[in-house]
């Protein structure tokens, strides 16, 4: 039998440490702030920021959201956000993505003071991520992954860890995440031949590939962990992963089921961050 | 046999293009020009500039080296840079490194216009050649791997390439040209267990380890391709490679010698990069 990997247990600890943090900042008088910026009302996005702003207020951290209509012009969306960014009060700016097409991302990404990028999408801070620099900002959904593999004491140190997935948001900085906790790392992707193979001999698995069940029983190896970052709605209208879970577990030494899995801990590292933030301004 | 993947000739086959640039930008007015800066003079970097200045000599590039003394402060070499970096006649800016141990490389890297970053170590190139934007400038040694790799006609698309070594000059943004390749990656290095498996696992073996002659035999599959990164001095004075190139290339079917091989690369890549850095500003 596997140990499953309950991301409400890891937000569960997280949320003590946090919450002391909090308090302690609010006898210095900071009280630390997120800011969500969403363009429109896309059903994922109002998903996580339901669940951004519960973490938050549980936390004792302010939340505010600001919405921009789905045809904000490009001009407007830019003036709103750089009013933001340089608001005191303000210690994290979640921007919600993807956007509409008909913006673009690149102006604000340049923008965003990196000590208020709690979800790591500045180039400063994906400079840092890439070159193993710890005082930057990882988006959450990767850290979500870390911090999970911590809580579970699961060192990657030396271990074959491989992912799968090299988007931007979660593999290809979460693989140097991975790197700096030394692990050795592959990255696996669509053109990756005989991908059952470069899955089955990993220690540790990690799937961001947002492909419904993908991952099947001959894609883990004996005693893996399996880390499943995928959120899917499948055919009968159920949220799963990219792991066939029910298969994989009969392998897998831990794996994280979805939902209740990373889902469940990303809302916390952006709390954390944004408290890490405010903790800084001091 | 193997086939040996010769630096100067993927050098000669640079150079041809290059000339014929560097003559169309002439007939407009524009001579590219390269400064390099130099801080004392450590051997490595005066015979890295010997070939720098020959090689764009040889491709009508003008070369300015700045020479710095080794106790320069801190303050003298960041207003030496930033001069630099101004000048409009500039294109392309080589800071030779590492620097001295009392110069912190953090406020240059950061100054540097990185449209005149041609050896990739501005953040926002760094950012850029994480994400895969071919915008950017990645790191001069990276990229040569990559030329030669194209020159002989070795696609890394689906293939098992394995990266030794994770430094920001080689090892990690070459991962990341050879992802945008396609390739399945995999990052080794001093902590990864059993290097020899993971090593003689790989399609495609690039060392960059920096230790004399560490690849032996049994690290490198049958049929392989061979990439040796690595220049030391062994114990008799000569150079050598990270790979134990006699043991290496009765297995490998491609394999680069030590001298002769990525190190006669190098310097073509800053002249490409320079003469692109002046196309764009046009």
């Amino acid at each position: 039998m596997s140990v499953v990997m309950r991301g409400t247990d890891v937000a569960k600890s997280m949320k003590e440490t946090l919450v002391q943090e909090v308090e302690a900042l609010g006898k210095i008088g900071i009280t630390p702030c997120l800011s969500i910026i969403r363009v429109g009302a896309r059903p994922d996005d109002l998903s996580y920021e339901r669940s951004a702003r519960k973490r938050m207020e549980t936390t004792g951290i302010v939340c505010r959201v600001t919405e921009l209509p789905e045809d904000v012009s490009q001009e407007e969306f830019e003036r709103t956000f750089s009013q933001i960014n340089e608001d005191k009060g303000v210690h994290g700016i979640l921007l919600l993505r993807p956007l509409p097409e008909s913006l673009d991302e690149e102006p604000v990404r340049a923008m965003i003071d990196p000590k208020k990028d709690v979800d790591g999408m500045s180039p400063v801070n994906m400079a840092k991520i890439f070159s193993g620099d710890s005082t930057g900002f990882a988006p959450c959904t990767a850290e979500a992954v870390m911090e999970m593999l911590r809580y579970y004491g699961i060192t990657p140190k030396g271990k074959r860890v491989t992912v799968l997935g090299r988007s931007m948001v979660v593999g290809r900085p979460l693989s140097m995440l991975l790197l700096k906790e030394h692990g050795t790392v592959t990255l696996c992707h669509t053109r990756t031949e005989n991908l059952p193979a470069e899955c089955s001999d990993a220690e540790i698995l990690i799937v961001a590939a947002g492909k419904a069940r993908m991952v099947s029983a001959d894609m883990v190896g004996d005693g893996a962990v399996v880390v499943d970052v995928g959120i899917n709605v499948d055919e009968t209208g159920s949220l799963c992963g990219d792991v066939d879970y029910e298969a994989a577990e009969r392998k897998a030494s831990y794996i994280s089921p979805v939902p209740g899995g990373v889902g469940s801990v990303t809302s916390s590292v952006l709390a954390k961050h944004v408290v890490r933030s405010a903790s800084l301004r001091v």
